[in-house]
C-alpha cells in the first residue's frame, strides 16, 4: 500500500469515520452508505467516496460499505489494529480523568504508565498503575518502548517535558497543556484544545 | 454578510486558523502569508486562501494578510469577538481541570456556572464559582441565559443531562462523555475524544 501518499488531511478524518462506524456496529448495524456516514460525521458524502478510494475498492456501488471490513482496513491503515501503550506525563485533574478514561477501549490504547513531578504523588496508584517520579520518565518510557504520551503538566514546564519525552524516544504527543509546542520532524502533536470546540459551535448560535 | 452559505467545513477550521495567528502575534509577528499558515497548521496554502476568500479581501498579493485585521475578521465571523457565559456540568477530574483551564483567555468564553448531581460537592467553590445542584440547573441556565455548556458527567448520565441543557435553552454542547449526544438539529455537540487525537498520529509512528 502506498501509505507515503495519503495527504494528512485525509489522515486526520479516518478516526472521525471510524468512530462514526464503531457506534453504528453498537447499534447492530452492518452496512452503511458514504451519504449516512456522511450525515453522522458532516462531511460530504462525494468527500468520504474519495477519501476511502485511497486505500482500494471498500464499497459496491448500490449495496454500500461492509462496516466491519471497512472498520478492519481504516483500523489497519492507523495502525490502530494493536494495542499502544500510553504515559501520562502530570497527575493533575487532567491527568486524572485521562487515566480514568473509559473511551479507549477497543481503540488501540492502553495507559501503562504514569509520571508526575510532585514527590507527594509518588508512589500513590491510580487503578493498577503507580504514580512513578518524572526523575525515571526517560528511562521507564525508553525501557518499554513506548512511543505515545498525554502531556498534562502545567503549561510553564510543557515544553521540558516535552523536550524530555523526544530524548525518551517518543514519538506521538498528545498535548493539554494550552501552549504550542516545537518538536522534531519525526514527532508528532496534538492538542486538546476545549477552546477550539467551542470557537467551532458559536457561528451557529442565533 | 451571506453567512448562511459558509460551508461547516470552513468554519470548522478557522478557529485552527486563529489560533495559529494568536501565535504569531504572541510572537509580535504582525503579517503572515497563507504558506506560513499552511504550514503551522497543515493545510494547503491554497486551501486557506479559498477558506478566507469566502468571507472577502483579507490579503493582498504580495504582501499577506496583516495578522490584526484578520483576526478581527475570524472572531467577528465565529461570534467570539464576544465573551460567551460556559456552564459546566459534573465537577469531577474533568470538570475541575476545564474549570481552572487556562485556555479560554481572549478566546471567546469565561466559566460562570457549574453543577454537579453530589450533594457533598454542591457549595464547594473552584475559584470564583460555587458549584450549584443539579437541580437548580435548568433554571439557573435559564436566568443566566447561558448557550454553550460543557458536558463532564459520566458516560451513563450524558444523554440525560444532555436533555436538561438543551430544555434549558442550551445551544452548543462540548461534551467530555465518550458517548454520541442525540439533540435537536438547532443544538451543536463538539466531542472531546483524546482517542481521535492518538489515532491521527499513529500512522505517522514507524
Amino acid at each position: 500500500m502506498p501509505t507515503e501518499k495519503i495527504p494528512d488531511i485525509i489522515i486526520s478524518r479516518l478516526p472521525i469515520y471510524l468512530r462514526a462506524l464503531q457506534r453504528l456496529t453498537e447499534k447492530g448495524i452492518q452496512t452503511t452508505s458514504s451519504q449516512e456516514l456522511g450525515e453522522r460525521v458532516g462531511i460530504s458524502a462525494a468527500q468520504i467516496r474519495k477519501d476511502l478510494s485511497q486505500f482500494g475498492e471498500f464499497g459496491k456501488q448500490g449495496t454500500g460499505y461492509y462496516i466491519p471490513f471497512l472498520m478492519d482496513k481504516i483500523r489497519s491503515i492507523l495502525k490502530v489494529d494493536r494495542i499502544w501503550d500510553v504515559a501520562i506525563v502530570g497527575m493533575g485533574d487532567v491527568g486524572h480523568a485521562v487515566a480514568r478514561y473509559t473511551g479507549f477501549t477497543n481503540r488501540g490504547f492502553q495507559v501503562t504508565l504514569l509520571f508526575d513531578a510532585d514527590p507527594a504523588k509518588v508512589g500513590q496508584r491510580v487503578g493498577d498503575l503507580e504514580i512513578k517520579s518524572m526523575d525515571v520518565m526517560v528511562s521507564e518510557i525508553r525501557r518499554h518502548d513506548v512511543k505515545i504520551a498525554m502531556l498534562a503538566v502545567p503549561a510553564a514546564a510543557a515544553q521540558e517535558v516535552a523536550n524530555s519525552l523526544v530524548e525518551a524516544g517518543v514519538k506521538a504527543i498528545l498535548n493539554y497543556a494550552p501552549i504550542s509546542l516545537s518538536v522534531p520532524p519525526d514527532v508528532r502533536v496534538q492538542y486538546i484544545d476545549p477552546a477550539i470546540g467551542l470557537q467551532r459551535m458559536t457561528y451557529y448560535i442565533d
